[in-house]
């Protein structure tokens, strides 16, 4: 059921008081749900959040479209749409709005627990509680009012989800792992499966049992096809709100913080120590045992090899080019300290013969 | 059952008929399975398709033996084997040929749907479908003729399976993605999960939903564990013939061509547009927003962070070298760019000192 | 149950007769588990493995302490802690200590099939064997004595596991994979998925069956979310006693030796051969067809681009530095040849024009 553009404002207020939106006209306009600037249809919103694509908006069938002051103040003439949305943040409204809207298309959810379902007797299942086919509820667990369990999912031995968690098809959670409320995991998530954890003897690895769990908390998304160990001795923690992407690698005892983001294919290695608002791009990665502080940055495809204590935008990954060039340009590098020493004793020589000291800045540098 | 040369030929004729292919000697040679040169017995055929592996020809047991004229021509005097088939491309004759062995070794298949599997009374079933244990089928789904659904498979409300498709054991499909005829997807494949996508409101993220979906056209393969995320607004799109390895991640919104291949590990961030044809090794990456032209070459651990409009081969990967010697350079690649200003400053100290012109060609390149 | 410190040494000494220990002090002080130094509570008991935490030594409330003779020798005028385990190797001798009061801690094991598993009449299913909810076990199916099966495993059909095997849910066996005794694999990981084997033939990709089969030694672990590749034509081999982290992707034909230990997100391509003992860090690679000798060992993000065959200390991983930096450098890394190149001509240019012959060191090492 589409929604006015008013009930849309007033049901985005709601969720977030602080954000400045004001409609600019078509009060009563309804709108079903958000497209692409270019792909909109009329009853469709669509938004511009970057002045990337401001010559869209001109081409764009939908009935009302999100914009901020200064792309109104400047395209006002030229937009023909019915409905016109000014927020100072176009993309945080179109992520509010849009979960409304999409929340509205939605079937009511049977709530409902699936007869072929496994539940052990003393398994706490909590009000409004769905649980599809062939989920396993082992025992002591504990699930929270109001989550959503899906087909085949397995919640461990004692394994404890807070309110309106959402666990997609196949995740799985080892016994004792602690989710909060409002967690969404995909399909195929292994959470608490043993650190990778052995001592070397007689040139052969001995296991340690990794005896402890993971504690993840509030509003934590994780894609899918991700591993999160359970911690060897301590436990594996990773904080409020943060969002991670898919075929995530959580070793043993890492502790990330709150309101991350780690996109596809990290791995951070054991007993690393992550802050808050960290941000990684895809294939990065974390050495054991370092600490990364609040609100770096790191770049895809970056290891992380040190401690990083400032916060910053850091970045190591090798050019991509011709691969023949490339190929001249590594034998190189294989051999760049040596080019390097050439340098200093070519400039030696030079100062010597001629007579002049090298420059200050170029040896203050190397 | 084995079938002679002469009837292995007529079918591999059927399903590629511009195969230059003929038998040399041994027509009515019986041949039931493909083995590698050294490890063929008397039933088995062996091929050559490297002049790599020639030395192998002539120690091998196999009753037959696939090559092409030049290595007929170079070495039939010391060929004693039996069963002699020429043709312009080995390797394809025997992808041919090895399906049509392996097609006659295999029982039978059960064509049945088990009584464990919870297929919902909206879902439509082909002829000819085999659906095994615990798999769930739900809402609406379409399931084509002749497809085979393995245990623990999840196939959403409304996704669609045109004919012919074999989902491995504990697949997921999400509601309403698009799958074509002939594909192949193994054991822990997850397809429309929930793109990453959030939108950064007072240093926290709100969820966007994903409401595209994923389109995959026929005969694509995904091997296991890989993660094809659903679209955010439009669709995540995977064309015709195009295979991927294991691990592979493919963000949102993003549109492989046709007849690509990737090896494990590869990761595309969201709405990368990838041509035709294109070849990426294991571990390489594509940032978001790129396009990656028809034919273009990635090496394995290559990250594409531009566009890339000409087809050619190309790489970006640290070289491997001794740890003591890869620290010395890595602490010099720190300082490349001081390295090449120091370079600069002595060659214009030596021209002036000198009284002689830098030479063009350095100046101009660098 | 705790045990005495001595009841704890006798049974460690049965499983590691040759690792030297004694008690100093407490040999009737009963202990129930391990802990960290700072976070031992009274019945517990903690190790220092390395000088690095001998601060922590003093500081601990554990009830023993298990410490090497040297680090004995330096505080034991400062530690009040009851009980004193001497020994040359702790951190061996918390491994096997770990295991055995772990395994008091777990309640009896119930040996039970469950009622929903699906098992083929043909399957051959050994003495106090656990299978869970939902599992699968196909057609001639062997499962040892005292295995374990996870709720919704798959043992495909003529699949082997010898004894004492742990399957955690959701782990796919394809079909007639051989898998040793005592091995664990967590959830998510598949064995036996097809290889990535096409062969080119008119810009299309056809397929090459994959017709050999996994065989995995005894005493391995396998991480969660894995994949590993069924052989083409010969089988895929993981020898004995190696352990793999989780996300590891092994492809088709590869042989790993003995007692290698593998780090998250590794991946080994196609007929690759690893020695014993080999070494790998997180996100390591290695491409095709390669080698890589006994007792080797491989940094993080490394991919190994040709044969190695001295044992030693591999790396190859771009440095991580401030973005602004990197950017400078990387552009001069694209460059680095014709740098080299533009150094030797100005050697050439002053050795010259100041009548010197270039220095041998350096001309030998360029």
């Amino acid at each position: 059921m589409p929604l006015t553009l008013t009930q849309l404002l007033l049901a985005v207020a709601k969720q977030a008081p602080e954000l400045e939106v004001r409609i600019e006209r078509g009060e009563n306009l309804p709108v079903a749900r958000f497209a692409s600037l270019l792909q909109a249809a009329s009853d469709e919103i669509a938004f511009l959040a970057s002045p990337k694509y401001v010559n869209q908006l001109c081409q764009t069938q939908a009935s009302a479209v999100v914009l901020n002051q200064s792309a109104w103040d400047a395209h006002q003439g030229s937009l023909a749409v019915q409905g016109i949305v000014i927020t100072s943040n176009p993309y945080a409204f179109f992520a509010f709005a849009s979960q409304i809207l999409h929340a509205q298309s939605c079937d009511d959810e049977i709530t409902a627990i699936h007869p072929s379902a496994v539940i052990h007797p003393s398994a706490s299942i909590g009000s409004q509680v769905q649980i599809a086919a062939f989920a396993c509820i082992e025992a002591n667990a504990v699930i929270g009012d109001g989550c959503r369990i899906g087909s085949h999912v397995v919640v461990g031995e004692g394994a404890q989800l807070a309110a309106d968690t959402t666990l997609y098809s196949h995740v799985t959670l080892y016994h004792g792992v602690q989710i909060g409320a409002r967690c969404i995991f995909h399909s195929g998530t292994v959470i608490g499966s043993d650190g990778f954890g052995f001592a070397p003897y007689q040139k052969r690895w001995i296991k340690i049992p990794q005896t402890g769990t993971v504690r993840i908390g509030d509003d934590v998304e994780i894609g899918s096809n991700c591993s999160i160990d359970r911690g060897a001795l301590g436990d594996t923690v990773i904080g409020r709100g943060t969002k991670l992407d898919n075929l995530i690698q959580i070793a043993h005892n890492v502790q990330v913080g709150e309101d991350c983001a780690f996109a596809a294919n990290i791995a951070i290695a054991g007993s690393a120590v992550i802050g808050n608002r960290v941000q990684m791009g895809g294939k990065a990665g974390v050495l054991g045992h370092l600490s990364v502080c609040d609100d770096a940055v790191i770049s895809s495809c970056t290891l992380v090899t040190k401690t990083i204590s400032k916060p910053g935008f850091y970045t190591g990954v090798y050019p991509i080019q011709d691969n023949a060039e490339w190929e001249k340009n590594a034998v190189s590098l294989k051999r760049l300290n040596a080019l390097r020493e050439q340098v200093k004793a070519l400039e030696k020589t030079v100062n010597l013969q001629l007579g002049k000291p090298s420059e200050k800045s170029s040896s203050k540098i190397l």
